[in-house]
């Protein structure tokens, strides 16, 4: 399949130039035009091209690609990164704050779903759009973090707040600067990836729960299902290489 | 002592002014004007405050205030800090990149001099200056890791690199975004406060070493030779809140 | 009432979010949450402060808050005046740009219709939005002097235009710097409430029309028209705070 | 003599380029190169314009010029400034903020020498540069405001500091907004040209004593001492134009 | 007829506020209220002005005026083209990118028709908006140049690409810079005005097409156009002035 | 020889980090390490790269480089072009303004004295920094063609000005946007590559003379005379590739 069409139905898909972001959006770097298999994968890295030319993938989808606020000189990790891509003819797609965002397939809507909550209000705000989901459940928070520890292994935890939850809010990878719009909002649990320092008291004074799946475990729902989608629309064959940072 | 006396030395002292930075530098909420006694702690929370009352101290001096990017409204959290602050006419003093760079007493040339290597390059570019240190070791990674734990406990580290290390960098807090530029200068290990998920590929493709402290971990040794310096200079009674976080 | 009951109101029927502002509109200072009764003024101060005390309201509206462009430290005048605030729970809202340029209880659609003018354009670019409004008379300036100088005692005012006066621009407060634009649009009045010296020879050199009314008094019918929607639509008590400075 | 020779001398005494300033300060209208006589007066218009034409200037030295922020437009006002400027090869030369920041000729340092006192701190930030002065004075209040009227004639004020003043500064012209400033440098008298609304509780809290000399009023002697080094220096014929606008 | 009714039927014909331009667009210079003759001209210079006024039109209408990013001082050249402006009552109204971006008398539009081309596609990305057109030919490269000679004499041109042209991209003046462009939207042929140096690398390494008719040449058909268009709906005499620069 | 000795003896002798421009200048693309010899070209282009191969150059050293204004992504020519350097392992690296605007190997200066005439002053302002040089002849026009002629070959000029020259002023490449300066600088004649449509009415109404060598011919001087510097001081292999475009 010509990489154009693939690169197309992405654009579309995740509606990729609709967003403001540091990530450069959409084809980072291009391959082979003849595209057969696309390997999906949350992160850039020479592991994964590595693992992407080992399965014969032509194109690898992921979410960190390699090109952060533009690149003025191609030296250092950048050059043999791309060495590696432009000898194999392989292409990098990013997908950052789109695949975050997206209502469907996004890391935010999954997670919520995966406890049993229906995305139904937009949270979290980066540069002016919400990336993230909120929506309403019934239970003890004992019961999410089981839940959640059920598909993602271990997970951490603050418990500064109240024991029953009800409004719940999920912003994927690095989401605990959103607290105090969770306070705001009233929110009683704040989902997200990767914990941080300043992050503590500020759980602490504004009494709020936080589970934090890692980095890596929440945002593996969003990538996994945009391979879905894609090896259904578009016929080509897709493969999800599993590289977890353990953060 | 009058604190405009006070906040004059510190600002001096610390060349406040001298830093672009996103944190408010310097005083940044103002109360009685008759200090006895100043606090200090790494973060400002409702638990530092209360403590440095406990003490009967007038005056906090923390490496991260309340103040960052400029406020527009007085709500939420802030709107119960800043009353806690102000009905107890507790100043608030804050030095963030100031404490982190500072030749004698900032946490990057002490933490080198801790492992006995004496900070000689300026190294991690903020904003156009730069807020680290490096220096050189003969040493084993092994031998350094010991060191550090030795005084901060339990450390984490990513070791990509090569055993013997002779450059290192230290970039207190969140410095994990500064391996490409160790890579570049030759370093041999960068010590940092806080990990991060994209550090992970970063550092394994760069074959770079890390030892990371925790965040909080990373910059207790500059508010404490903070405090030593205040208290000698000032002849003012000065106390360590240890309030730590375990990030 | 709950105090996010009627910021709720006051932001969505001022839509204090769709301007573009030095003032921080809306909730600037967060108080106590139960409120029975709404002090209104023009100015936030130490003395509409105690006045709003005084009259038993736990919070305070007015077209001058206290936060512009704003704020990096709670010191000096700012911490005063937040210290009373917050140790009183006295709420601050404030509606500058929103309240001038309101099409129903504005400042300027009001002074238009004192002197029995229907606001019909938009007038008076500001940051891109037009804040005033100017309408259709058939009257000669004398005239209209005289019913402002009914309602709002001795105006000043410059007389370089004709004595017949048909189309009319307001811009309360400051709006002397919009002598050029109501020149371009065919105005033949411009009414505003303070003038400055560079308005002088503008004017002048334009043949234009001035009467200025005072910052104060050009003032006061937004914030009273804003009262008495408030005391209507949330049967809340409200009070007006006649605080004038003669400028 | 020959307008380069002038322009390359005002330029330089007054460090034409050496401030930010929304002014277009230096030569804003080229007109003959041959001047033999220059007038000066606080404000460009077209009286101004008229007047130096009347006294047979060929170019006309203001603080207040025609062009402020740049210009996109030759059209309404500044096509009539221009075409009389043009038509009579008039030079138009402004400096602002440089006439009022100047050590020796400046308006703030001249405005302390009439009342005896010697500029010696630098003054009220601007853009990042400081373009009032301070002064120690060891005087009553009504004491200086009679030296100032017996200059200036009647003069306003608002007296809420103390009777005896010791710290004086000055920023002519509007410089109102400068009163928290004072406070914190310690000013006990702050003297400006034009007063404004926004000023009076600012003053009353902070308990400012302000005295307000009119902004025409204040700015008259830079331009006169501007006036007299010119002659002196350029051996060229000068005239003061004095057109009040008793704001 | 009066200047206003010319100036708002140009500017809303050619939309002329709707573009982020560095020409100020629309009218650049006020002249004469009153208005029998209209000259068109590609470009304002003295000789344009001239010849405006010796055809005895009171306005002349031009693609490139004499203000762009604004202006600071009145000096040099500036001056000397203000001052004829002004003193002949000489109005000038530029439209730069509108009369560019037109679908119907756009200078793009106008090209693509002379060879036969509907104008289907937008292209050539100027600050965000599209300014050329491209459309659909089954033609030889040969036989458009030969067209394109015939009407406009000897062109210039590179071919690095096929013979056969499918899709034909036009951006007037200089366009030289749209070769990647023109490369990813599958141009074949791409005819501007000027060539430069840096497009010829580009333009080989990209095996694109280009037919260059001279900056001059691709800019009258607009200006033209437009004549026509206001000689219709206006009615007032119209003339266009033809001064080519061989450029 | 090492790339990093090759890379910082040109970055300190060219002040490449000096310099604010559209380029990125310094190591474009980083290569083998291990240089032995390095060619030098006008243009970086497949040409350029494909004969610095062929003669087996490990190092490209160009005028015009392939990054401007930084690179969002790796797709279309420079996919093509990066791909052929990364897969070649051949560097690039760029120095553009510190080319034009060097003392002793810059174009302009390298031009001047091909006249004969003494770089003496700065001149062509470029973001803030002078990046061309003038100096003063006694000659006719005629003479100075005849020896730029015998150097370049036919070459293009406007003869606005006088026939005598006297002050001449060089700005290589694209500099027909300097007339203006060059009346204010009281310059007689204006050396440069390129010219363009809108320099023939500005030079024309300023009465200037230009000359231009074509914008390849203007900057061969300074290539030439960095590569006569590299190869003396670090010892390698040096050759020029001559790729004209004739534009």
């Amino acid at each position: 399949m010509d990489l154009k069409l693939i690169e197309g139905f992405l654009d579309e898909y995740l509606n990729v130039h609709g967003f403001t972001d540091t990530s450069t959006n959409g084809l980072q770097v291009e391959g082979s035009h003849d595209v057969e298999k696309i390997a999906f994968a949350v992160d850039a890295s020479m592991q994964s091209f590595t693992y992407a030319l080992e399965c014969e993938a032509e194109m690898l989808v992921v979410h960190h690609g390699i090109i952060w606020n533009g690149v003025d000189r191609i030296t250092g990790l950048l050059k043999e990164r791309l060495k590696f891509l432009l000898e194999n003819e392989l292409s990098l797609y990013a997908a950052h704050i789109p695949l975050d965002a997206h209502p469907e397939i996004g890391n935010n809507a999954m997670i919520l779903r995966y406890i049993g909550v229906e995305p139904e209000d937009r949270f979290g705000d980066y540069k002016g759009t919400k990336i993230g989901y909120a929506g309403y459940a019934n239970s003890e928070f004992e019961e999410i973090l089981e839940i959640l520890e059920d598909r993602f292994g271990e997970v951490g935890y603050m418990k500064f707040g109240d024991d029953y939850v009800e409004k719940i809010a999920v912003v994927s990878g690095r989401g605990a600067g959103y607290i105090e719009e969770a306070k705001k909002e009233g929110v009683d649990l704040l989902i997200t990836g990767e914990i941080e320092h300043s992050a503590y008291h500020t759980a602490k004074d504004c009494a709020m729960n936080i589970i934090y799946l890692g980095h890596y475990n929440s945002e593996t729902p969003g990538v996994k299902a945009l391979m879905n989608i894609a090896g259904d629309k578009l016929g080509v064959e897709v493969e999800f290489l599993d590289i977890p940072t353990d953060l």
